[in-house]
């Protein structure tokens, strides 16, 4: 059939489609505490039965990964990658339920899904099987083989993804891997993605102990005047890793940071030319970036830093009421993200050596997740086959080195040593937040920019 | 009767007191919840009709007081302060349930009733109830008026207790004021109370705003890049104000600290002979003091210097998981504990003078509650006749110019203008934290010293 054909389906089908999206996010698959999470294990893989693949759920020393295989009797083989698992809502205050897919009008993107998981990644997953499905339902087949591998913990950092990838490299061979993703931020400026850094999170835990401080429960607050404080502690040592120009000051942190290369470079110039500020700020209700500077100083900025961010700390007495309490533990999580040539245990050793200098040799670091950085070339033929497709919709992508954020990307560029592209147009926003969305007019650009990619993919 | 028969009796039905410790602290009055704080008034209030006085439950704007009186048409009256509330327990690790009141064997201790509030305060509270109830049933009448003004807040702060002292000063007329407490340790020594310190319990709250951050929730983590963390932010500040060497460095936060006068600098010359450094650190498992020096340095630290203590801090994601967000709010709970002659207002505007000149005017301060310091004279009757009492039970009391704790006893000292005194033998820890605990055979010591020192009152 004709890619026109299928364009056509897609859009005929398109309250459907949406159906299908509501499906999967309205079964919650909360991998932090595994609430849904079989569940939503299983209707992945009767999705990909449904759409005449074959699936299977492979039992890791986690949540299980899905994996599929859906053969088109084509030359090229396509890994999708995917992610059944969200974020936790707990703590979070959501204007609609986070697991009804309730569709509302923003003001806005206009009619939206509310959900968690809708952007982070249940709806453009969802999206990619109503595309296989369409092949079918036209009595076809799609024009590249997909390998599906379809994991639940990649909200807790893809813990046993790796060492699945080991295990089943034969079950994984492709030409290229694919993440799905709406890449249209909300002036419809289509964004694609050739890399993701790389993370470090961990957990920094004070407790009293030979420097001082209670070891074994928190004891009256009046005791601070003679004895320390492991709050007071951490919270020193803390401190002593970022100065107030929001420099990240451990030794050597940035030693290993490599500038863009000459491709990224043009990328980066093009990118300045459409990128909004005002928008970016507005989408995430901040007032004001914190490096001053604009434009190409900002994205250079984006594209090229590591970071060091405290995503959680606790420590005391935080309860209702006034409990004044000396604490005798402080704990404090952080995440590291790593940009190109930065290196996981280089990074551990001058963190460690830093507490250590610092006179903290006691405060403990528990290492809860790693995964490196990853880059793919904008030459290669994925990137450039998702480059063409989204032309082919009448929208110009502008193609950005990395993401901010973290993926375990280098499992496709590093291990199974073949290129990845993550995009796809449509819109939405929220990710890891209350009132997580999609629009729906991104659904259906979504599924009509994912079969000009295959279609192209395929004819490269 | 004379005052050995009292103490006959007391010794006689010791085991019935320590029933009466247990009715108080298996009923839970935990103030910052309120949990059973309305069948806890009731249960003092009719402990004191059946002693022979006049009780009355008066409400305030938080939770009531009891309020009594028992009139022994003696020509002094002695103001009994007291309060019936306890600390939560929620979150502590107890090794017997907190509200049972069982007797233990503790390993140093001996028999011990293991309770929450058993120590601080309605041990000595019920003790207190139960010398009064001895010269009832001798068939006499205590050698002192006693007025009763037992609050449920005091772990609030005492947040009604001004207004209330204010509207009924005409029922608190007294000579003096007493604050019942188990003041030996482990060894027996015997402490007693001059003073308190003041406090001030406030919330820093730092969000996003016009400065940078997330304004409305938590963003997603990899945001750090360039957008400000509230997190960082209050960290920051707050490392500002406390100096590694544990000087606070809010300007000048010490320019109102007195020295102590002639008579407190030769009752620390007297602690410093009895008091046992090893003995401090062991009753709170903590290894070593912040500060240099031992003894009298030591001591002159804790009789002299304010703090400046975090009682609980939380920000961000501590939920289960590895949930990477920026957050928007970081908030931190702080006790600054006050001294001769410092001034609540003057700090706290040295405070925010501080945060503002940091570049922090952002940060905001919310101040839950605050009292003053307050001192007694040592040569004061009410202190010279529990020194008297404790003596004539054989034992050498010390007396301390102030506690590092804070207790409104100001509103004794400087607004109803009469002395006080705290203490009595008995021996009790743990105080705010698990396993609070207090001996069966310091409750019994209690009794006789509140015995000797009635007498010794109406005598002096």
């Amino acid at each position: 059939m004709s890619e026109s054909e299928v364009l056509a389906y897609l859009d005929a089908h398109q309250q459907e489609h949406v159906e299908q999206v509501r499906r999967f996010v309205r079964q919650p698959s909360i991998s932090a505490d595994g609430t849904g999470i079989t569940a939503m294990a299983d209707l992945v893989a009767s999705r990909i039965r449904a759409i005449g693949g074959a699936a299977e759920i492979i039992p890791t020393e986690g949540h299980p990964v899905v994996w599929g295989r859906l053969d088109a009797g084509a030359p090229k083989t396509l890994l999708f990658y995917g992610m059944y698992d969200v974020q936790p809502v707990e703590g979070e205050t959501w204007t609609v339920p986070p697991f009804d897919g309730e569709i509302v009008d923003m003001p806005t993107h206009g009619r939206s899904m509310v959900a968690r998981g809708v952007f982070n990644s249940k709806g453009p997953m969802a999206g990619f099987f109503n595309v296989l499905g369409a092949y079918r339902a036209l009595g076809g087949k799609p024009p590249v083989n997909i390998v599906f591998m379809i994991e639940g913990e990649e909200e807790l950092g893809s813990r046993h993804l790796p060492q699945f990838v080991e295990s089943h490299r034969d079950r994984l061979r492709a030409d290229a891997a694919y993440f799905a993703f709406y890449g249209q931020d909300p002036r419809g400026v289509s964004n694609i993605y050739l890399g993701t850094k790389g993370i470090v999170f961990l957990e920094f835990i004070c407790r009293g102990g030979a420097w001082g401080g209670p070891e074994k429960r928190m004891i009256h607050g009046s005791n601070a005047v003679w004895i320390g404080s492991p709050t007071w502690r951490l919270l020193q040592a803390l401190a002593s890793m970022m100065g107030r120009d929001e420099q990240i000051l451990i030794e050597g942190f940035y030693d290993e940071v490599a500038d863009l290369d000459a491709d990224e470079e043009h990328l980066l110039e093009r990118l300045t030319e459409v990128w909004n500020e005002r928008e970016t700020l507005a989408a995430h209700d901040v007032r004001r970036f914190k490096f001053e500077g604009r434009g190409e100083s900002l994205l250079r900025n984006y594209l090229t830093l590591p970071t060091l961010n405290i995503d959680g700390i606790v420590s005391g007495w935080i309860g209702p009421g006034s409990k004044t309490v000396l604490p005798n533990e402080a704990r404090a999580r952080v995440d590291m993200r790593l940009v190109p040539s930065m290196d996981i245990e280089r990074i551990l050793g001058r963190l460690r050596r830093h507490l250590d200098g610092q006179g903290y040799a006691d405060i403990q670091i528990e290492v809860w997740q790693t995964y490196p950085w990853a880059r793919t070339k904008w030459k290669s033929t994925v990137v450039q086959a998702m480059v063409a497709a989204i032309k082919s919709q009448g929208i110009e992508p502008y193609a950005w080195p990395t993401l901010a954020g973290s993926a375990p990307m280098y499992l496709f560029s590093t291990v199974l040593g073949m290129p990845f592209v993550m995009g796809g147009l449509g819109h939405g926003g929220r990710a890891h937040s209350p009132d997580e969305y999609a629009t729906i007019e991104g659904m259906r650009l979504f599924e009509r920019s994912v079969a000009a990619f295959l279609e192209r993919l395929a004819a490269s």
